[in-house]
């Protein structure tokens, strides 16, 4: 029989991560309490699969809000789902703690099981273990097979364009360097609790030629695009959407950099054909969202519009700052 | 465009972990380099999904051998669909590193792929960010619906039985401590290198009522067998089956006690009707492997047989022990 410490372990874990019965949608044929949980397909669906990591003072700041960390954890793997165009169904977290702080714990679960219920995600699994504070979330969502948005079918006289607003992780990012924790702030809300493009990213679907998120920044990211479709693009800087209160916070040279090379801000970046804008626009305008045209992709390789970016956009090892997307 | 350092990290993951393209029965329709993978899942079948963590100095020394944490990181999450009977399909992994060492890379990437390349399991995604080593490894199965192998279907009368032999990963702890290097030794291999019974698995399903996998110690999982399916047991142990070389290294005593409280065995522990005993058996000798009846389910709840376990058995937070399985 497990002792009396294990039983105080067991519950605390039972008590934040047991998620509740999934309802007779949710795909869960053996919840979690087994070796493995059991999931049922939907047939003639394909499984779109990712993982990200969140590591605390890499990721986050050690001292983010518990809430924004769950929050902030799932929603960067949600990111990649939305960037497919992919239905959001289940998640698994591994999750690493210095301590049992049940607290911390508190929030964090709070935080993790508000975005997946507004977000339709079932967390179907979890292992919870001693160590330096990190999350890994592991993501699967279903599309139809042929309609997935990958980095790869852009073609030369697409538009660019992206969701949302640019700059926003950046630029919450330096507020709480500066102290500012009031996450009512439209930056530090940005940053800390980004909100994954999910119904964007479906509605996309048929529309967009080729999609990916910003998370490692938007000349990374874009970087990412022309290589996986073999073109390149000019883009028109002074067209980025600045997110709400960026040049306030950061001035105007300061904001347009952050947009350009800022990470954290999981918006989709997008190409499209021309004449499928309008359409585009209209599909994102029911959902809250404006579509901006920022440039066009070229048969020429090679990014022109926009200044050499050095040493712009993030990376592990030898990143220069300390948040960052997957690789 | 990434910058020069962002290419570096790039190709080094890139290197080590983008996995070689997978062959038609893969279920791959499109593989990593973009923002999700996507998986086709077989028609008709669950998807059995787990995901555990391995933390340096935790579950494993922080001096282990660089091939046998790769070994080992996807043992353990393997040894979730073996306890499930799930034909392993796909995995995932989130690697975090403390930095970039490429020979441990080299050596960790060796032991991963070979290890999955032996189980039939595609390396589909991944992630590596900077941060307190730990891998976090999401496996996913398939099996047929009514085919898993759960904790909850042991039923008074049936017999406990378990593949292979106990002890060996609490031994090999104990040898690794005492300076012990040499990987051929039983008991070290047992340790870091340990065989998840993937084929033991599949084999039992359909016969085996109830399993699962040693990881916490043979009382404490018995103790989630038990509870699961709502009885109680009486173990001989006696004829607990006991590692090569563990009473040479532990005495009688301790050999003992490591069978029975030790963690990190992965062997199946199942439970089965008596009529059933000698088919699974067949089935099992035909994969190399014993299968030692140890005790038998009873209506009364409880475990008889054993004195006070106390505090044995590993767990998180409050464990006595630097190693252990997952919750």
């Amino acid at each position: 029989m497990p002792s009396q410490s294990q039983h105080s372990e067991f519950e605390l874990i039972a008590r934040f991560f047991t998620p509740s019965p999934p309802g007779p949608d949710a795909g869960v044929a053996l919840g979690v309490g087994d070796d493995c949980t059991l999931l049922v397909p939907s047939a003639g669906r394909q499984l779109a699969v990712s993982v990200d990591t969140s590591v605390a003072g890499v990721h986050y700041p050690d001292d983010a809000p518990a809430e924004a960390v769950g929050h902030r954890a799932l929603a960067v793997s949600l990111s990649d789902l939305a960037a497919m165009g992919a239905r959001p169904r289940w998640c698994l977290m591994a999750l690493v703690l210095a301590e049992a702080d049940e607290g911390w714990l508190e929030g964090f679960s709070r935080g993790f099981r508000a975005l997946a219920e507004a977000s339709g995600v079932a967390l179907v699994g979890g292992d919870v273990t001693r160590g330096t504070t990190s999350i890994g979330v592991t993501v699967m969502g279903e599309l139809l097979p042929g309609g997935a948005l990958t980095r790869s079918g852009g073609r030369q006289g697409d538009l660019i364009a992206v969701t949302g607003a640019l700059g926003g992780g950046a630029g919450g990012l330096a507020l709480w360097q500066r102290g500012e924790r009031d996450l009512r702030h439209p930056l530090l809300s940005r940053y800390l609790l980004p909100q994954p493009r999910l119904a964007a990213g479906e509605a996309l679907v048929g529309l967009a030629s080729a999609a990916i998120d910003v998370s490692d920044g938007l000349v990374a990211d874009l970087g990412h695009l022309l290589e996986g479709s073999g073109v390149g693009a000019t883009l028109e800087p002074e067209a980025l959407p600045l997110a709400e209160g960026l040049v306030e916070a950061l001035g105007e040279e300061g904001a347009r950099q952050a947009a350009l090379t800022g990470g954290d801000d999981y918006e989709l970046l997008l190409t499209l054909s021309p004449a499928g804008l309008d359409e585009a626009r209209t599909r994102l305008v029911a959902l809250g969202l404006p579509l901006t045209v920022i440039g066009r992709l070229e048969a020429e390789p090679g990014l022109r519009g926009v200044e050499d970016q050095g040493e712009g956009g993030w990376q592990h090892f030898h990143g220069r700052s300390s948040r960052g997307g997957s690789p």
